[in-house]
């Protein structure tokens, strides 16, 4: 097995012991960055030196953290101090902020390497594409807003990737793209020095290829209170189907997947009940839409005025109230969110995940688009902990995952879950 | 007149009609700097050389907005990609970011001149208090945390500034100080490049010696969707009298100027109706202080592993969970504050502007405090526009401002109403 074909926590565990240096491993992915990325396009950025350096240094020293030696690849709207920060955008082409942003600045602390800077969706919310291709077939969009993110950790180029979420920028790029993704509880990491859209709602994600590197990344961000508990066993998990009301939209492939995910889950052991949402949820996916839509007017005011004639239209139609999402728009669709927060923490409390799709099926056969967050939205507007756990196979034979969620700040007991989710489901 | 004496409105005026110049007001401002600052110890740190350049390239183009070429100070946990930024923190002594904050960046394009940083308590939260002291009495706090942005206004050293405040650290050294000062609706500025406290609360505000220019850096900074309407008249103006559940905690100073305000007012012609807050306020400052520390915890992890040895204790015990606000509780506040915007906007929505204490009092005899928050807090809460007005001296001589508060996105009829209140209260 070649060293980037590791999990990260593997891997680390390889690096403690002596059997891996975090040179070789940043090697192997850089090996495989120069033999495959100008068809995927995961990365906007690579510095091979830079990232050598790096791992020579932690090769050097003792292990600061789990996640020593480990390399990382960063969203290219999230800042690093000593690689361009360029948001897709021609306002940013070459710029170097010259500080760190929060996570970016942990995961160093930690020993991590930042291996380099993946292609998004122009600032991680609308206007320009990424390059990037769904690395099981070049054709297809690999999702968004982090694209490159999922593309690199599904394509063996880095084991870990940081991404972000404001409607379902990390779910749906690693459900299209066959990988775990986790979309932590709201500011349970600071989204310092990464790109604002919507304050209420922007949150630091990430990608990796097991449940057990997604909790290495979450640990080391500082999610939840204590250590995560990998449960071993579905048997006795109490799980709560919910379809959503945006059910019918999914395509037969997601649907499929989750009514499969349960019928296992149920035949192993678990309790499956299926959890219908009251009906102020109904509208959760508009009103996410409203909040979303509302702050990015105040998120590129600063652009729209400095840059002019940089800017795409799709920001300037927020800063310009063309969306006509008035004050008491926004205010209404804010306070009905909030609350609708403990209502689904309440009904979430009762079980010990509750199974939804993750996606609407699988990953479109276009670059034009990056696909549809309906089964997202209402999540990120709920504050909510999401795993992705890669389970079935489309009609054209691409991957669609299913989706777990808790309750707000339930982080770390859905990990756990996840773990004995995902090994179950994997052998199912 | 000097022309540092000028409000940034009158100096705008005579720079586009050609009676002033940019580098004339900024050499004036400057020379105040060099007479006072030493004393009063607002700045953090000034580049004259730099300063006079940006106010000569002003001067040589034509006006961009009605900011043209006015001086504003920018609080020293804002970025500014041309001068240091240093949080008042070991940790970022000497520190360049490399990129403006986004309230900069708007500045910058509508042809501000930043005139330099202005001190503040360490990342506008806790830790080290700034060398800030009260340009009406050097012995007192100018109030904190945008400890310098208020004394820098009140002394004539410019006549603008921005400040943040998270609970209370913008009207309260506004009122130390007796200059204006205005929180305006949460997120109605971004907050990018501006150090995050409590990602819930952190607001940019700013300080100025006139309603008029507060509201002229408020329509810069895109607050509101029209132009504001300066009203002349506090007849038939109807105002809410909120002592608040924290009235026996004020000081007879701060009292006595409220209630000296509602009674002037009153025989003016406005009608004073006492507004008394529902039950669920009672609790209010303390919710306020849960979300604010329990979000600290997430702001402070970065600086807590990178820098474990220059970071004060202050932001150590929050990540530390230190001070006990465990998920629930944070959840349980946020969530309990959240229902209750709705409820203070139904109450305010039944005034002109809800006329409330600003501060406990005058400016605290001591440099080791800046002062309590306790009139301020709620309203931070609320995410609602507040401004004070000086009015009153006190026992000790020193300013003692009212505050006025509105619905949130009242922001700019909240200007109108100030207008006519500040410019009867200053003959009243």
């Amino acid at each position: 097995m070649k060293p980037r074909e590791m999990t990260a926590t593997a891997a680390a565990a390889a690096i403690r012991e002596g059997r891996l240096t975090s040179e070789a491993l940043v090697e192997s992915c850089l090996e495989r960055i120069r033999e495959r990325d100008a068809e995927v396009r995961a990365f906007a950025y690579v510095d091979a030196d830079l990232a050598l350096g790096q791992a020579r240094q932690r090769d050097d020293e003792p292990p600061r953290s789990a996640l020593h030696g480990i390399p990382v690849a960063v969203k290219d709207m999230i800042d690093t101090c000593d690689l361009p920060t360029q948001h897709n955008s021609p306002i940013f082409a070459g710029h170097r902020p010259g500080k760190d942003a929060a996570c970016v600045r942990i995961l160093r602390a930690l020993g991590a390497v930042i291996l380099g800077k993946t292609d998004t969706v122009e600032f991680a919310a609308a206007g320009r594409l990424p390059a990037t291709r769904n690395p099981h077939d070049l054709r297809c969009t690999p999702g968004g807003s982090s694209s490159g993110s999922a593309a690199a950790v599904a394509d063996f180029m880095v084991p870990l990737a940081l991404g972000t979420q404001t409607g379902g920028s990390t779910i749906r790029p690693a459900s299209f793209c066959g990988i775990f993704g986790m979309k932590p509880t709201w500011n349970e990491v600071s989204f310092e020095g990464a790109k604002p859209f919507s304050v209420s709602l922007d949150t630091i994600g990430w990608m990796a290829r097991s449940v057990a590197d997604l909790a290495l990344l979450a640990e080391g961000l500082g999610i939840g209170r204590g250590r995560w508990q990998p449960r071993e066993s579905v048997t006795g998990l109490r799980i709560g189907l919910c379809r959503t009301p945006m059910w019918e939209q999914a395509e037969e492939d997601s649907r499929a997947a989750v009514e499969r995910a349960a019928a296992v889950l149920q035949a192993a052991g678990a309790t499956v009940e299926e959890l219908e949402l009251p009906g102020s949820f109904v509208e959760m996916n508009a009103l996410h839409d409203v909040v979303m839509q509302g702050e990015g007017r105040t998120a590129f005011r600063d652009l729209y005025l400095a840059y002019p004639r940089l800017l795409h239209d799709d920001f300037k139609a927020k800063v310009e109230d063309r969306l006509g999402i008035s004050p008491r728009r926004l205010l209404e669709a804010r306070d009905a969110i909030a609350v609708n927060r403990p209502v689904f923490d309440q009904l979430a409390a009762g079980f010990d995940a509750v199974l939804t799709p993750a996606v609407p099926g699988e990953a479109p056969e276009s670059l034009e688009t990056t696909g549809l967050a309906i089964f997202n939205r209402t999540w990120s507007a709920m504050h909510v902990p999401c795993i992705t756990v890669p389970f079935a196979r489309g009609g054209r034979g691409l991957p669609v995952g299913v989706q777990l969620v808790g309750p707000r700040y339930g982080d770390i007991a859905l990990l756990g879950v996840a773990h004995a989710v995902a090994g179950f489901l994997a052998t199912a």
